[in-house]
């Protein structure tokens, strides 16, 4: 009984979830990246060409999608494994900071910006989006080949580097470094992800056992794994990385412990909300800026300068695996999703990004979001479809 | 990397359901309902207590929350199974929408109010809130019934005769009475009812396997649910009854067609979401209001009267299959929830319900959501837990 109101929320969630849904299906039957339809399905709905959906209203569900996807990557994902790669990806995260920071910084100040203008723009092309690669190598049961272990975890420590080269230009912004808080910053989520990496899945491994004999609700592992999801995820954010870095360690730590069905309930969440995530990327764009050519050519410019910064300086740090997997690894880091968004609204908002520039850096986290997947589809195509029982797909999303 | 914000959805999911799921805890080892501790979770962190929680943060996961609540539990219930039991349902129905509306009017007539705000939360008392029942009985495992298929019959038709009756007050209160209207307004809500019962269930039966069949994605059936479930969400609503009715429905319709994969992905939709929808009604009481011993002791009577007048209506429009059912029909009828405080609301807006009388109405939607479990578990008590299989569990949730 409500004739006044009630209706937004499922309407939007009717036109959002279904405009992706029809858009991948779509995308699927051209041989193109469902998860790309279902992006380009945000740009339709948003203020570019419908306008039908107010991106405010989907937000919330939008966030929690991509916490998630990232908390469903985890669970498939051993620390160990990723701890074993964790040279490599080292190299990997470095040299895919580095490349991209200077391309972005290069290439502004050739075009007569200001130098901190250009450095925004550089650590606005640094931030690897992990949810999008992740997305489209669950969906072909490839999470567990060398190169995506090798891709999450340089994900993991490009996230922390990324933290690190932002505060050390927001200081230059504002005409102070304070070397000190640098450090603490940068020492607490590397403490935080070393802790959770290291002493996360024993603990889990314990306690997880114990409580569920102790609990009396039903599906109390779920409850107990939701419950560390939301934790790890504040306190990340505490620590300065970002919320999805938390869901992804939480996932990792439980990926030992959980039963089948906390991973069908968390494929469930992820099922209906991951659409929202990626709608809301394509929301973000209005490409009614692109009217303006000059704009247009300056974001052609950053979105190729910031594939091939990617490609190349993750490239050359997975190069000791040789060609194949540094190619999939250089695609697999392409995306720059909403992180690159996040840099430029702090950009803007101590008054060194311009309009101009902001809209550049939507269109480029957008388009590598586009490009990246049919990237990993042409690099990983060798690897072929992992042989999956359809009854035990550890996650098949999309 | 988001030093800049980025965790306050996450901070209050875990405070939200973290501490739900931990007074759930506390009180099935006392004996008592789950369900009772999860609400007042919401009582605790909201406004009355701890003030840690803003409900506006977390409202949109709790509407989605009942909406997959009802969507659940219309899954494991068949439309003849339903019809089967109508004559019945209507009768309990009818019965208690008429007794609740008379007793409210005449205590507060009584009281010397004025005859508009007597309707009023009259009006406020019919609605029952069948996503309180549907979770216990739920949770019990007792969904499929004679009593259980009663109160969820019985609770769509009340939904519909809320509606007219919210119509009729409302037009009173503006002191116009338009019967095309409100004739209309009654016919499409009883007609799409009806629409979906008929013939949703064979539709679906049809059209679920052959769209599958020719879909490419992965989790395609999901995909066909969820849009199905917003498409006859937001059908209700423009057909003037709540949008939970359309999630119902829509359950219903697919019953018959969907795979247990399908039951399980909404299934941690709903593990997830729930508790927000139940701490929120905790959250929407503020017990400051009751210091005044005035308001204090009207809302006991309002909140005695609204439990008694709904068994009372319920049982004897049940009473043909004897005491115990008709008991427990009546128990499972007395949850108000939302649903009251949303005519409230309604009375508020038109002015002719005051400040006083809101929070009288709040007191009694919440309270006799803490009742209703404690008397559905003693009616219930007799018909046992049903024996279920573990790995096969319709719904379990708390």
């Amino acid at each position: 009984m409500s004739a006044q109101g009630g209706s937004e929320l499922p309407m939007a969630m009717l036109l959002v979830f279904g405009t992706a849904k029809i858009m991948g299906e779509v995308f699927g039957r051209l041989r193109l990246p469902n998860i790309v339809g279902e992006i380009i399905a945000g740009v339709v709905l948003g203020a570019s060409v419908l306008n039908w959906v107010d991106p405010r209203q989907t937000a919330e569900l939008a966030d929690l999608g991509v916490i998630f996807l990232l908390f469903r990557v985890g669970l498939e994902v051993k620390a160990s494994d990723l701890v074993k790669v964790g040279r490599v990806a080292s190299l990997v995260a470095v040299l895919g900071v580095l490349l991209p920071l200077a391309m972005g910084y290069g290439i502004y100040v050739y075009n007569g910006s200001n130098q901190i203008e250009a450095l925004f723009v550089g650590t606005a092309m640094v931030a690897t989006s992990v949810g999008i690669t992740a997305q489209v190598l669950a969906s072909k049961g490839l999470l567990n080949v060398r190169a995506s272990r090798i891709i999450l975890a340089a994900a993991v420590i490009d996230d922390i580097l990324g933290l690190v080269v932002l505060a050390v230009v927001s200081s230059l912004a504002k005409g102070e470094i304070n070397i000190l808080q640098l450090t603490t910053t940068a020492g607490i989520s590397i403490g935080f992800t070393i802790f959770v990496f290291s002493v996360g899945t024993k603990t889990m491994g314990r306690i997880i056992p114990q409580m569920q004999k102790r609990l009396r609700g039903g599906e109390s592992q779920f409850s107990l794994a939701m419950i560390l999801l939301f934790a790890l995820a504040v306190f990340a954010t505490y620590a300065g990385v970002a919320a999805i870095i938390g869901a992804f360690l939480a996932g990792v730590a439980l990926s030992d412990s959980v039963s089948r069905r906390v991973h069908d309930l968390a494929q469930g969440v992820t099922e209906l909300l991951v659409p929202f995530f990626l709608a809301s990327i394509g929301m973000a764009l209005d490409i009614r800026v692109l009217q303006n050519p000059q704009t247009l050519l300056l974001a052609a410019v950053i979105t190729v300068a910031a594939v091939v910064s990617k490609m190349l300086g993750c490239g050359l740090g997975a190069l000791s695996l040789g060609w194949p997997d540094a190619r999939r690894i250089g695609a697999g880091m392409v995306p720059r999703g909403e992180v690159g968004m996040v840099v430029a609204q702090i950009g803007a908002g101590i008054g060194t990004v311009s309009q101009t520039t902001y809209s550049v850096v939507v269109i480029m986290a957008v388009m590598t979001t586009v490009i990246a997947p049919l990237l990993i589809n042409v690099t990983f195509r060798s690897l072929g479809q992992m042989p999956v029982d359809p009854d035990d797909i550890p996650i098949r999303i999309e």
